[in-house]
């Protein structure tokens, strides 16, 4: 799988490497404030960097349809910083849950800070949007965060609810990421040039991309992994989110397993997220999310097969399997 | 002072009143969310809507500086959910202060919410903005929420600093409170068609009331008033901020009595803000912030020199007057 994920890498990098390093500099460019303390707090959200899949999809999709502008390096800074934003803001949410554990003031500076910068992000993200000539990408990222917003709030909605059902998850997964993906793409190939079918085939593409990527997040949550040092495990189920995996095996496990599951759910063991997992391994909920993802990349590859071929094709076609292929 | 407000409100809706009504209408038709969930809590925000300042200013410039269009109701729409961003946000940062003395989850449920809310208007705020011909409002919108933050990060940067000079705390509330005002003058008059000449001092005008709106707004967290039931005072003191009277106390009172502010600042007595009070109110500090507020609202009238004669003129003139004479 290493392998794998380092050979995507390379032909990403090959494909559209100058344009990554771009995206790059202009995102650490507009960030510096002239206020030293906003200055720091800025360099420091470096850590939340993520994979750059945002901007790659920009990128790719551009260049897959057309030619690459400059509006598309925007764009990718754009959307990276959009991101970016989102990730502040979940960290305050997730830091609400480790209060519950205990509360420390320093948690509760940091927290004032994180939704402060989220916010700055956000507000610059919009702001270098809008040095563009058309409004055209402004309205499109706008109306995408404004779904994203109604994503994260529905979830919070049905925190700890036991029975949320599919159709209500896919609700959330497609508005808390799946549209900033779709709009990556749908972006990415308007701003090429691309006639309008083509955009909303890519748009299709990016949003079934997402969907998938978000499934196979919520599937490893649940399986973990031993590799890697430190990464959190189970954070979905501390948090009271019902993923795929568990809203299936609700529906479809035998009864009393059902009710063992209900009930590790609502109580606090302290090894609660191992024995739910011990619980749902062994069944075919980890499998049915499986197939679930792989039906939407299959989607996605086929919004692909009317594009000219193209290395830049091909790599969108790769990350389309990669996304559900990974294990980080 | 209430009969100054009337009188104030009443010139107000004979000036812009059929207009003010329309922005209140798009605030609530651009809010509504097709998810059950979302559209109840934005039902909610209407407890944190103010007085409407932002989109007079708007409006009262624009009819100032020549005729009013469905652009000036579309940033006056878009300035007073910007504002209510900040607002449902400053919550979450207050309700940290609240926690502090006895954390519930309702609390952090709450808070989670209100960080998302915060992001559903600002998100908002901008996809209407760029529903506009061009991209100069969306560019200066984000230009100006970019500095709303700063000021906030400056402000947090700086609590409990009880050595905070004046030169920081205007750099503060410039960027926290006046930059918008200034904003939405400036909007106003471009939109109205105004002379470039004109827009800047229309900026001007809304930046130095804007100044003087904020120094009066801490010069009354501190008097506070016994006539309105339910309005907490001395929040900036337990909050760790130091503003404009407690500044000049800091560095002009008997060095014995600025001592005392430091230990009483520095302690959590139960009657902290009591004694405070009465610490400061017979020196003559907050005679000092007064005069600032008035210079900074001379400035903002003498802006409006030039403009011709006109009732929407004449009530930005009272405005600029007003704005240091409330009690609330």
């Amino acid at each position: 799988m290493r392998d794998s994920a380092a050979g995507l890498l390379a032909a990403v990098a090959d494909c559209i490497g100058p344009e990554l390093a771009a995206v790059d500099r202009l995102f650490h460019l507009e960030l510096s404030s002239g206020i030293k303390c906003v200055d720091a707090l800025v360099k420091h959200v470096s850590r939340f960097r993520g994979k750059m899949l945002r901007p790659m999809l920009v990128l790719l999709t551009g260049k897959a349809c057309g030619k690459l502008t400059d509006a598309h390096i925007t764009i990718a800074t754009v959307v990276e910083m959009v991101h970016m934003a989102t990730l502040v803001h979940d960290d305050v949410l997730d830091e609400a849950e480790l209060r519950r554990k205990g509360a420390t003031i320093n948690h509760l500076r940091g927290n004032e800070a994180a939704v402060l910068l989220g916010d700055y992000l956000i507000s610059h993200s919009y702001h270098l949007c809008s040095s563009l000539d058309s409004q055209r990408a402004s309205r499109a990222i706008a109306r995408t965060t404004n779904q994203v917003c109604e994503g994260e709030l529905l979830q919070i909605d049905n925190r700890n609810n036991l029975d949320l059902d599919e159709k209500t998850y896919t609700q959330i997964i497609t508005h808390k990421t799946a549209v900033l993906c779709a709009a990556c793409c749908e972006l990415g190939a308007s701003l090429a040039g691309a006639p309008a079918s083509t955009v909303s085939r890519m748009e299709k593409f990016g949003l079934c991309l997402g969907i998938a990527f978000q499934i196979q997040d919520d599937i490893l949550d649940i399986l973990g992994h031993t590799s890697q040092v430190g990464k959190t495990l189970g954070i979905d189920i501390e948090k009271g989110k019902m993923t795929l995996p568990m809203i299936h095996f609700m529906k479809n496990a035998p009864h009393e397993h059902q009710e063992l599951l209900r009930s590790l759910l609502s109580g606090h063991e302290p090894d609660q997220v191992e024995k739910i997992r011990n619980l749902i391994l062994p069944s075919d909920s980890i499998e049915y999310a499986r197939q679930q993802a792989r039906q939407y990349t299959q989607q996605a590859r086929k919004a692909l097969a009317d594009l000219p071929a193209s290395p830049a094709r091909d790599v969108l076609d790769a990350m389309a399997d990669f996304v559900i292929c990974r294990t980080l």
